[in-house]
C-alpha cells in the first residue's frame, strides 16, 4: 500500500476522570497544535480503560465511605462519565473534528479482530519483556490477561488505520518498539501489509503539582482544567511553597507557583515576574506598598490560568448542553476511522486465507 | 436474561486438514446427531486456526521438500483450503444447515471483541495453569500470544451465543472450567450476563490409527474420510496386523482391523466376524476353500467404509462443483449466530458503561 502523502498522526487518550494541567501541557496542547501539520486520529481508548476500571471503582467506593456516604458510582458509570468528560474536554480545549478524526475506540470494534490476529504472530516473549505490566502490576493493579496483552491492543490501535507518527510519552517508547516488532512479524509471516509506525517524542515540559511533585491524579496534587471559581482558586492558593518571608528576596527557579506560572506566560512575562520575586519592592506602589509575596504570585497564575482556559470552559457548558451533537461527532469520527480500518483489515484477512469480511 | 426451553449446543471445529475416523466417530458423528436434539450452533474455526498456521506451512514445505518439490502451499492457501474442506465435510456427512446454525469464525467477528473484554476480567494465573498452552509448546509450537490466549477465545465463542452445552472431548474439560470461570468473572464484577456452559463428554471410542496407536493426523496413520478408490484402499490395506498365519485362530481384540469394523458393524456383524476370526475355515467355501486372513477382514473393513461414506463422497463432489451454495450457507449461518452475538455484546456493552454498539 503506498504511503500517503501526508503523515497519518495517531494517539489514543485514556478516558481516566478529570483531566489537568499536567495532561494539557503533556499531551492535549500537542494533539490539538498537530491536527493543523497532518492527517490527525485521536481515540478515547475505551477498551484499554476496561484493564483498571475495577480499580477506578474501588477508589470511587473507598473516597465514598471514608466521606461516609453510602452509595457511590458503579464501575460502567465510571466509565460512561469518564468517556463523556474526555470527549467534551477534548471539544473544548479546540479539538476540531472538521481537521482531526476523533472517536471510541469501542465505536471501531475492528480494531480488538486485529488484536487477535496480532497476537498470533507475537511471541509470548515480547509481552513478557514489557515494562508497563510489570509497573502497573507494583502498583497493585490486578495482573489480568488484558493487562498483559494490552500493547497487543495498543499495537492494532495504530496499525488498523496504518498511522505513521504516534506523539507519546517518554514511558511509551517502548509500546511503539513492540509495535514495530508485530508488524514486522505479521509482515513476513504473511504479507507487506504494515508501515513501521514512529514515535513523536514530544518537548512536553514538567508540570509541578500542587505539592511540588510530578502533576498526576495518583498524588492528588493536581490542578483540573475545567476547575473555576472557588474549586479553582482553592487549587492555585494550596501551591506549596517556601517561608521566605513576604519582604526578602525570593527564588522563582525553586517555585511552584513560577513553574506553573512560566508554562502559560510568554518568556517577556516570566522574566518579568521572575525579577518580582528577586525584588519584593518593585512596583511596590500597585500593592499600596505592600511587598510581593507568594499570595500575589498566585494570584497571577489564576489569572493567566482563567484567561488560557476560561472560552474553553464556556464551550465546554455549551457542549455539555448538547450531548446529541457530541454523539453525532463522535460517531462520524468513528465512521471515519472504521473505513481506514475495514480497508487495512481486508488486507490483513486476504494475507492470513481468511474470507472477506461479512457484509453488515 | 431467561433461558430458553431448547439447550443450545455449540461446538467448534478446528479446519485443520483432511478429515479422518478418528475425527468421525470422535466428534462429527455427535454433532450431526445433535443437530436433532438442540439448538446446535457449529462454527469452523478460522481464528483459532492462526495460532498453528504457521506450523502446517511449515510440515508443507518440509513434506514439499522431501517429495523433491520446489513450491508449496502458503499459510494463506491452506488456511483458505482446510476452510472450505471442513464446511464439505460437514455438509456432505449431514450437517443440516436448516437445523443447525453453521458458520465460519470470521464471520463473526464480534467474538474478538467478546475475547478481549473477558480478558480483562481474567487472571493471568488462570491461563497460566492451563494445560494444553503448555502441552502445545511442548510439541514444539511457538508459544505466542495467542496460543496463550486461546481459552479466552473459546471463551468468547462459547460465551457470545449463550451456549448451555459443549460436546468436547475429555482433554476440552479444562478449557470448559475456565469459560465457566470467566463467565463467572465478568458477571460478578458487572452484570449478570451470562449463563454457565457445562460440558458434554461423549462415549468417543478409540479410534486406532493404521498402525494401532490413537488415529491422529499427527502419527500419519490415518484413514481419511472422503478417501476412495484406490487411495482408500492403499490406507486400509496398510493397517498393521501380527504374523497369526493364515490357517491360525486369530484374536479379534488385539486386532487393529476388527477394532475398525466394530466402528461400522452392528453388534450382530462384529459378533460373526469375531467367530470367523476365531474359526479362519468358517464359510470356507465362499473363499474356494481357503482359510480366512486378515486380508479378508480388511476387505471388509473397506466394504463398510464404502458403504457408510459413499453417498457422502457423491455430496461432497456435488457441493464441491457449487462453491457459491457453500458461501451461502455460511453466510447465512454467520447472520444467524452474529444476530445472537450482537445481542450478547449489547448486553456486555451495557454492563461495563460503554456505548451501544455502532451501527453498520
Amino acid at each position: 500500500m503506498p504511503e500517503p502523502a501526508t503523515k497519518r498522526i495517531l494517539s489514543g487518550v485514556q478516558p481516566s476522570g478529570k483531566l489537568h494541567l499536567g495532561n494539557y501541557f503533556g499531551a492535549i496542547r500537542q494533539h490539538i497544535a498537530l491536527q493543523e501539520q497532518g492527517d490527525a486520529f485521536y481515540f478515547i481508548a475505551d477498551y484499554h480503560a476496561l484493564t483498571t476500571l475495577k480499580e477506578a471503582e474501588a477508589r470511587e467506593a473507598d473516597a465514598a465511605q471514608k466521606a461516609g456516604k453510602t452509595t457511590w458510582k458503579s464501575a460502567r458509570e465510571i466509565l460512561a462519565e469518564n468517556v463523556r468528560d474526555v470527549a467534551l474536554d477534548y471539544l473544548a480545549l479546540g479539538l476540531d473534528p472538521d481537521r482531526a478524526t476523533f472517536y471510541r475506540q469501542s465505536d471501531v470494534p475492528e480494531v480488538t479482530e486485529l488484536t487477535w490476529i496480532l497476537s498470533t504472530v507475537t511471541g509470548m516473549g515480547l509481552l513478557e519483556r514489557a515494562t508497563s505490566y510489570k509497573d502497573k502490576v507494583s502498583k497493585g493493579i490486578t495482573p489480568t490477561v488484558g493487562l498483559f496483552t494490552y500493547p497487543v491492543l495498543m499495537a492494532a490501535d495504530i496499525l488498523i488505520v496504518r498511522s505513521n507518527l504516534v506523539p507519546v510519552g517518554k514511558d511509551q517508547v517502548q509500546h511503539l518498539e513492540m509495535t514495530r516488532d508485530m508488524a514486522g512479524y505479521f509482515n513476513q509471516a504473511y504479507d507487506d501489509v504494515f508501515p513501521e509506525p514512529r514515535e513523536m517524542l514530544g518537548d512536553a515540559p514538567t508540570v509541578p503539582g500542587t505539592d511540588g511533585q510530578k502533576m498526576s491524579k495518583s498524588y492528588g496534587n493536581t490542578i483540573e482544567i475545567f476547575a473555576e471559581g472557588k474549586a479553582l482558586k482553592t487549587a492555585v492558593m494550596g501551591v506549596v511553597t517556601d517561608s521566605t518571608p513576604l519582604e526578602e528576596p525570593k527564588n522563582p527557579e525553586t517555585c511552584n507557583v513560577f513553574a506553573l506560572y512560566k508554562l502559560f506566560a510568554t518568556a517577556g512575562e516570566a522574566a518579568q515576574l521572575a525579577e518580582q520575586y528577586r525584588n519584593p519592592m518593585l512596583n511596590a506602589d500597585a500593592r499600596k506598598g505592600r511587598a510581593f509575596g507568594y499570595g500575589d504570585a498566585k494570584q497571577l497564575l489564576l489569572a493567566k490560568i482563567d484567561a488560557r482556559f476560561g472560552p474553553a470552559r464556556e464551550r465546554r457548558k455549551q457542549l455539555a448542553a448538547d450531548p446529541v451533537t457530541v454523539e453525532d461527532v463522535l460517531r462520524a469520527g468513528a465512521r471515519k476511522a472504521r473505513a481506514e480500518a475495514r480497508k487495512t483489515l481486508a488486507l490483513v484477512r486476504q494475507a492470513v486465507g481468511m474470507a472477506a469480511a461479512p457484509a453488515e
